[in-house]
């Protein structure tokens, strides 16, 4: 065996039909469930201009974990490593024309330059979901909503999963008690941000260093300085409950890394300790359409990326059925029966079946074998007899049941 | 207004929510009766290895005209410019494990570099489909079919458009009756490529350079060194006509271009000289698969892209209907009635509808302006009568028509 490499390019995956198929029934579910929510879908190039993520102030992310390079036109160019961006800017450059609220989602392919050694990949699918337009709790309380909404769309139960929820607001005001200069605020939530992969103790010592007071211990503690944020979120997450949410937490520990994030935040988790990485994550980001210029539009929203859902619903025998392949193989007992057995394919299409027809010059047994090996269910043979009579010798090969059928019932038979 | 650039990379697009439910409306119908001929997707990154093209000996193609460039482990890495090297990677990669025959699909973005003031697009979509391990002509016979079956689910009509035949292996043995080299008949098919863009004369005079005689009379004239082939594509053109096809036309002068191309080829055009490009075009490729090492795997393909489909579609005013968006909008006279609206939109929702509900503080009258802007086509509100006696007012929007309704027949009203 000479040639070519048959492996894909680093990180990324080829995904054969049947890989594929399970991965869009798993989108096919999430799309229908938001379409009832009246959420819609949008699409854009993974083609950006990398200075849409540079002016995040993220130059070091930009330069290190993405696929930046320069085009032919000097022009910087990034394969974007998120979506939210490209959202943002495609509400900004028609937020005259649009009628907001907006509730839109889209399941972009996103890319990261992972270092090799790490075995990460370097594509992913992430579903992205974001209702823009307005300010008010309502839309954190709806966006928490589809996100439970999804997940039990796939038959995923309360105990299956659990909602943390936690508001960048609450936090700021908690640091604010402690008396935190802007700055050591933001030192205290990046260590925040990795309490739950420190030791205790290592991260009880890193905290003294920053500030003296506790911030948690101020929430807890329903210190005056934060009440009415906290109260809010008490708020929602009682309203959430009422709808059944019984698996909604509030979580002071939920920061949510340093992007955009400027009210409530949430991060979903497995309960099951093998998928220890969050489900999805999102929250509320008013500021990032203003970035484009004119006024800001309020907006909140989440992702969930297609690795970890996948592990999720693995987990928990959750993965839909795959429904798109043939459901039946039409076996031409001689090759010159291929004219009149594409004749009945067509008729059997014509009422909506998927039909594969045998091209090969396998025998009738091995056709049969061939059917069974593509998880086909169903197996026509057209012989002398049928073809005098114009019926179908229809079997179902897991139970070797066998009929002769007219054309018009074949589809009840292999439907039913 | 100041801040960031709001348009997208140049030469790519940005799929706002009508624009992009219209062309998944497109795909929708492509894929179910791909579906219907057995055919599965596939899918795979849109990053490949470069080496993958250059071996085709393009590197002039992959130099100037595709997304190249070096990732920082040092490889090369391209945005793919079309699928079928990438289809030929992954069937060599499982060639001992795949059944054959493959009927294969996918519907890829594909990159090429453009130069700017070409003002064509960097990024389209293209529908790939692919026959693999069948060597005799019944695979190019269905091929072409589906082809033609995809634009006939559109509502297209034989006189809408006009599917052109040749083979390559009838033009290589025309060359050779000519007594051309090698050398000579690629040059020869590399003019005949460009006839159609060029005056008769200059033609002429080009080919009178390469070859005294000239190749296309010899297969005009019967030659007995090309009947046999001529008879082959012969047989195909009538089996097509057979079967209703007859927009179907043996057209000497079609080439495409000079890659991988060893058999039939084909290519469909629009009858309306409003579009002058193809629509789509393909052929088999035997000796692609190989490439990788191993036994050659018979193949036979098109592609089709999303431009050139989504203008034959709409010049011949075959759009699809888009019929994503929210069938109905819950209104709430004040905004204390949202918790009972969300109730009633969940049930709604049960019953399988697509539900947009207003969050907003809109006056009832701006609420209904809203719908209609949306073009969402009913509208239902709950008043205090309504709630208490469990119903629903619906107005049907175009019409005025407003009904009072129990909650189970509101979806029999909205889909009547």
């Amino acid at each position: 065996m000479s040639g070519l490499p048959t492996e894909p390019y680093k990180g990324v995956r080829d995904f054969y039909p049947h890989e594929w198929a399970t991965l869009e029934a798993i989108f096919g579910i999430v799309r229908a469930t938001l379409a009832k929510y009246g959420y819609e879908e949008y699409n854009a190039s993974p083609l950006e201009r990398a200075e849409l993520y540079e002016s995040k102030g993220n130059e070091e992310i930009v330069n290190e974990q993405t696929y930046t390079f320069t085009d032919r036109g000097d022009r910087k160019v990034t394969l974007r490593p998120e979506m939210t961006p490209t959202l943002a800017r495609m509400v900004a450059a028609k937020r005259r024309e649009l009628p907001f609220p907006l509730r839109w989602f889209s399941i972009p392919n996103l890319f990261r330059y992972e270092r090799p050694q790490r075995g990460r990949l370097r594509e992913h699918y992430q579903i992205n979901v974001d209702l823009l337009g307005v300010k008010e709790l309502k839309a954190d309380g709806e966006i928490v909503v589809v996100a439970h909404t999804i997940l039990s769309a796939f038959g995923a139960m309360n105990d299956d999963f659990v909602i943390r929820v936690n508001s960048r607001t609450l936090l700021d005001a908690a640091c604010k008690t402690c008396g935190l200069s802007a700055e050591a605020a933001k030192a205290y939530l990046r260590l925040l941000d990795k309490k739950a992969k420190m030791p205790a103790q290592e991260f009880k010592l890193a905290q003294t260093a920053i500030t003296a007071e506790d911030p948690l211990a101020r929430i807890e503690a329903n210190d005056p300085g934060i009440r009415e944020e906290k109260e809010k979120l008490m708020g929602l997450i009682i309203a959430w409950k009422a709808r059944g949410m019984t698996n909604v937490v509030f979580d002071p520990t939920i920061v949510r890394g340093f992007d955009y994030y400027t009210g409530v935040i949430f991060e979903v988790f497995d309960t099951n300790s093998e998928n220890p990485r969050a489900l999805l994550g999102g929250g509320r980001y008013d500021d990032l359409v203003s970035l484009f210029g004119g006024d800001p539009v309020p907006a909140v929203g989440f992702g969930m990326g297609d690795v970890t859902l996948v592990d999720f619903l693995t987990t928990h025998d959750l993965l839909p059925e795959v429904t798109t392949g043939p459901e039946i193989y039409v076996g031409t007992p001689k090759e010159s029966d291929l004219t009149h057995a594409n004749l009945l394919a067509d008729a059997m299409r014509g009422q909506g079946l998927r039909v594969f027809v045998n091209i090969t010059s396998k025998s009738l047994g091995e056709q049969i074998k061939d059917a069974d090996r593509r998880g086909i269910r169903y197996f026509a043979a057209v012989g002398e007899d049928e073809r005098a009579s114009g019926t179908l010798r229809v079997k179902r090969l897991q139970t070797g049941e066998e009929r002769v059928l007219a054309l018009s019932d074949v589809v009840h038979f292999v439907r039913s």
